[in-house]
């Protein structure tokens, strides 16, 4: 007898038919005697509706409001199932946010829980219902309904996996698991069994979208058993694990990319203490998060150029802040947005030398220019010319041995 | 200044552009001063997607998960208004049925009201603030969304305008108030602008679909003004209001028609004490309404005839059962949907003769025959076939001097 946690997003339960799916895989997940409960998302396009209304009535709404207007769309997939699993003979009931309680802070629409109520859906499992859950929402202290950014219900089921002391938190999605590279990109990826926290928080961060990166945080934080895979076949997933139960540890467990960056150089900035530190501060203040950053000097010392890469959304705003700041001086502002970030992720870099170097040879040999490079404790990436994006992915995949047999 | 309860029925917030219109409503009772509460129903055609979603995946579904399901209609709308208000520089915020809480009893999908907690919407309305309020829905003592019934917003609406001792009740609509008969059939068909509980109680039951007819019981209980007013023009509508306000009573206030009505006449019964009796707990047993009655005694007066009406729907679910019924005996069964029944209501009636020989009267002179006669203090129904409707409507409005000028 286990205690799981499942959850299923917006895709897996788009209609009744997905949603009658999704329960028989409930059914036998609670047939094999285990204690279950249901993390659900609204049916596909059903929250994409809810907030294209908000923002047409008011594009800055009251995010008090927002958060009653959304969190209907879990409401409605939650009764749905557990009606379907009740037609089936599986004894279950729901449960909303406010209801559990999911008791969170008051920041709506991107709230952070505070704590989980978890006695009654504990006794509710122990005497064999099946509990499903509206994801996504929670209660603030003035009894408000709150709700954690999209996405979030993939953090519902981890924070209350980790609450309830489950044994795994399954988190059921359209992609069958995590794979070594993108397989649209890659033929010959395969989809990695385990994975650490720390690598899927990377891979999360740098786009690849199976797993929301505050969900992976929480389960790295709280151990918490994450197995991500599909609901549309039986496949088993990857399990989202601890590095300790990863005996043999892959240097390198994945080549990422993330299409979506934009990179600003600012040329001919005059170099004084503090200079770099104004413009983030003021970047930063207009709500850019900037990401890969290098500082060149000059020639003479007395200039420098800045580069720094931003969300290709936020490309316009942060040149218009630029030139706008009177207290900032430079000659010219450089941007391209032909540029992807191309990464390699694995723990196993930490004591192994080289993983850089092989990197920039892989590259070098098929021509690539690197523009800037970034790296972490498990981490390198460089930003290169978007056109070698597939070129570039494929032949690091190789390089470090990630390829199929 | 007045305290103001105000409920929108769906086609009242059928989209955005609909919201934007009953927030301007609700804008000029708040710009007057007033203190404003209001209740939204689901956006049309929300509320049966989400019951036909259920019935889909379970006929015999769980009320309670039904309950849940359906309750998003109202919550979706309550946000939305909320923010169109503040769009426009109006105060206002939200609340579903258990944030007000609305508490009820546990009969999931037709909870009964059972205390309303008044406390904070009465202090939010003294600041200026327009409370929007999720109607239909309520909250049960062991914490679970509960629902009125269809039409239920109609109900809460007065139930919340008896809590707060509103000055008023509005409940917009599509239909500009309560006519002497339906404008669709008699031309010369008169608004009224008033009309007793008693009576808007009878139309109410009678078919004329303007007010839920709970929600009329309740006003009259509470003595809450209750207007009808449509949403869509500028024209005040009908006060219901206490017999004592109406100085000048018509005799007949309204001519009522209700066309879902089936006969059914058993025959040759045998006639002994109790047989009525078993017969209809039978019925009520199965569920069926039984509306109009009338026994005949043969000519021997051993065996007698039996004639009675249900709605159309409950025909065949009303025949089985008699069949079926081992312990009653009789000759035969005749069925008959080609009726309508035919009503005439008004207070006055009470205190004027006549009125039951004018409606035969007018009825005979067009050659039309009476198959069963039904009378209450303030009403009197016949029975017609329902090819003779809209003739015996005009008719009947033309002899009670109803028409207009």
């Amino acid at each position: 007898m286990s205690r799981i946690v499942m959850k299923f997003g917006g895709t897996s339960v788009a209609d009744l038919e997905r949603i009658k799916i999704v329960a028989q895989r409930v059914k036998k997940e609670a047939d094999a005697g285990n204690q279950v409960s249901v993390f659900v998302s609204a049916m596909a396009g059903t929250t994409d509706q809810l907030v294209r209304w908000v923002e047409e009535i008011s594009p800055l709404h009251d995010a008090r409001e927002y958060d009653t207007v959304v969190s209907a769309g879990e409401q409605i997939t939650a009764g749905l199932l557990a009606l379907t699993l009740q037609d089936m003979g599986i004894p279950a009931r729901s449960w909303l946010g406010w209801q559990i309680p999911f008791k969170t802070n008051q920041v709506h629409s991107a709230a952070r829980i505070e704590e989980i109520g978890t006695d009654e859906i504990i006794k509710r499992m122990e005497e064999g219902i099946v509990c499903v859950m509206a994801g996504f929402q929670g209660i603030s202290a003035d009894n408000r309904i709150t709700t954690l950014g999209r996405g979030g219900t993939d953090t519902s089921a981890v924070a209350l996996a980790a609450a309830i002391n489950a044994d795994r938190c399954d988190i059921y999605t359209d992609v069958d698991g995590v794979y070594t590279s993108d397989p649209r990109i890659v033929k010959q990826a395969r989809k990695l069994d385990k994975i650490t926290y720390e690598e899927m928080l990377e891979m999360a961060s740098l786009g690849a979208k199976v797993l929301q990166t505050r969900s992976v945080a929480m389960a790295m934080n709280h151990k918490v058993r994450v197995q991500v895979l599909s609901s549309f076949t039986d496949k088993p997933g990857t399990m989202v694990v601890d590095e300790d139960e990863i005996v043999e540890k892959q240097v390198v467990s994945g080549i990422a990319y993330a299409k979506n960056e934009a990179q600003i150089t600012i040329v001919g900035v005059v170099n004084e203490p503090g200079i770099a530190s104004n413009i983030f501060l003021l970047l930063a203040d207009g709500n850019i998060n900037v990401d890969m950053i290098i500082q060149n000097e000059t020639e003479d010392g007395r200039k420098t150029d800045l580069t720094f890469t931003v969300t290709d959304v936020d490309l316009d705003k942060t040149t218009s802040i630029l030139k706008g700041a009177n207290d900032i001086q430079f000659d010219s502002l450089l941007t391209d947005i032909n540029v992807v970030k191309i990464s390699v992720i694995g723990v196993g870099m930490r004591s192994h030398a080289g993983v850089a170097a092989t990197m920039f040879k892989t590259l070098a040999e098929k021509g690539i220019n690197i523009q800037v490079i970034s790296t972490s404790e498990i981490k390198i990436s460089v930003l290169i010319n978007s056109e070698y994006t597939e070129l570039a992915v494929r032949a690091l995949h190789t390089a470090y041995g990630l390829d199929a047999e």
